[in-house]
């Protein structure tokens, strides 16, 4: 499928709401199985939201994939990062080694990982990096646009062919990552311009910066709005003007998700960022959106806020990398087995004989 | 090991406090790691409490055992349950049959489960059970005390034991979970004893009470203080007159791993107060529990800030049957994953050559 607007606004034109009654099926058997009604909290709302997404009542997470989409953002040069851009080939090649942080949650939680390179600013030798680069780095958006617009639809539709693979390959839930020195800039440019909030209320001290450099971000970020004038209506305007390629592919990666109907994890706030992304082009994919942790980072909650959901844990982690996705993973494929497995009160009753012939047990029976 | 008090208290004066140098070392190491440092938010914290509790560094959680003890109690009587007391056994035999809610949960993770049946009112003929009756429930504490001292040391001492047994067997965790119908009015009425706090301020609606019922239960915890005037600075005396069976030897368990040097994991509100008196008996407990889930009873946050504990994940689970402890095994399976096999900045960037052939990328090093 070629890389066109056209075709990506089919593939958003394609994506259709969950199976409601496959969700209402599943709410019926959560309220007949031996529990207190709604005393396994959020694992039972996890299991009627697999329902509606696979159209079935009872899944299984068995096949999971964190997909982690690398590239450069040009803004590193305004010194508002706290790491060399360098650091990301470093990052992402230690991601194929297995030797960064998501990299070694993922293998010690049996997850796949997939490594894919939509515009490092170097070439990555290693045999296991999936290579869609776009360009070396994107453009310094406090000097103009970050990418032009072909570019933004490459990377999203980029983001949906790996999301789409993943699906086809039979993976049961895809964890979205990223790696990108200076992209918690770019995230909170986009996130200020998609909500309309000021720079400051969303923008965090990413990786480590200290007071001087955190007042020099937010003014980047003002900068970068004020002289691309994004259009907060046009998704992709604003992910061209004031974004990076990983954003938008990862906005790809939930939308193709959600056209493949497989769940998909959001990690922290580069992730949520293009969650939301992926929302403002198509309000369907909330329903195929997962998110995994609070991230530390402070529009985090602005963005999970936007997409009216609930992250399952908070354990101040701010590492990026994917590296929320495996722990949600699990929540999930605890969620699944649940529903498939938990007898109901009538199940676990079903020897009435059994009962009567335990000592002291009183009769006993639930509807 | 004769059940008498005398032995409990030098098995108490047996736990030492967690290993310094070891979580000190633990602490460079996470420094050092390739990542922004406290990025990993409470992972780093639980590797390093690890470090300090087997000596080690370098931790693994492999073999995970869910200790449940299920137990009935006299006081629902009174009509404090939304569940008849034959529930309890119900839920052992299911428990022990793989279909109740934590026993899905712990199959499916890949967790041994142990159910001990420590006061079921009712003979389990269940083989998979361990058969550890100290009697067929306990009293009515609203009426007299649940059970004599002797009973309570009895209790204890069961739970220190399967918690002893577990270790010898070598697990590497456990997790205490209980099923008993009536042990959230326990629960309360010895959490209200311990941290001198009225009944109504740490008194929740169980599994599923109404108003009038409530209003019942808190009233009849206050009664049950009243008439048996536990002694708040003796938590076997506060145990024997307002607890129960499960409770005495979840306590043990806590203090059973303490004296093996393995960390247990504490499940929602039961669980909660079980380890708030384990650590009334034995202060240096603390340091060898890990509080899982927040538990939605009202209860949980005063036992768990007692404790000065902070739990991994809030789903708004009540469940009981030690639910919350798998998740939370993966949580500490996780932690010693990423501080075993992360690389450090250093470690990643061996290679000067290798970067120097990177195209593109400029010339790094992190210290």
């Amino acid at each position: 499928m070629e890389h066109t607007e056209e075709n990506l606004l089919k593939l958003i034109g394609s994506v259709s709401g969950p199976d409601t009654n496959a969700m209402d099926d599943a709410e019926k058997r959560q309220a007949q199985l031996a529990k207190p009604p709604g005393s396994l909290g959020m694992l039972e709302e996890l299991s009627v939201r697999m329902a509606g997404i696979t159209g079935r009542v009872y899944n299984r997470i068995e096949k999971k994939r964190l997909i982690v989409f690398a590239s450069d953002n040009g803004v590193v040069s305004e010194g508002v990062a706290s790491a060399p851009q360098s650091v990301t080939t470093l990052l992402t090649v230690g991601l194929c080694n297995g030797k960064t942080g998501a990299a070694v949650l993922a293998r010690s939680t049996g997850c796949e990982l997939v490594v894919c390179d939509v515009g490092v600013n170097a070439d990555i030798p290693e045999k296991k990096v999936v290579g869609r680069k776009i360009a070396y780095g994107t453009g310094n958006i406090a000097a103009g646009p970050a990418m032009t617009r072909e570019q933004a639809v490459r990377a999203v539709m980029t983001g949906i062919e790996l999301a789409v693979s993943a699906a086809k390959e039979g993976c049961d839930v895809i964890g979205v990552g990223e790696v990108g020195i200076g992209n918690t800039t770019t995230s909170s440019a986009v996130l200020s311009v998609l909500t309309g909030t000021d720079a400051e209320k969303v923008t965090g001290k990413g990786a480590g910066l200290t007071g001087e450099t955190y007042l020099k971000k937010i003014g980047v970020i003002r900068k970068a709005i004020e002289i691309n004038r994004p259009d907060g209506n046009d998704p992709l305007d604003v992910i061209s003007k004031v974004g990076g390629f990983d954003i938008a592919a990862m906005a790809g990666a939930f939308i193709g998700a959600a056209v493949m109907r497989i769940p998909a994890v959001i990690d922290g706030f580069i992730s949520v960022v293009a969650a939301l992304c992926a929302y403002r082009l198509c309000p369907a994919v909330r329903d195929y959106m997962f998110p995994s942790h609070e991230s530390f980072e402070i529009g985090y909650r602005t963005a999970v806020g936007e997409l009216k959901l609930r992250p399952m844990f908070s354990l101040g982690m701010r590492l990026g990398e994917g590296s929320g996705c495996p722990l949600a993973f699990e929540f999930l494929s605890e969620a699944c087995a649940v529903i498939d497995e938990m007898a109901t009160f009538e199940e676990l009753n079903i020897t009435d004989e059994y009962l009567d012939n335990i000592s002291g047990g009183d009769s006993f029976s639930v509807k």
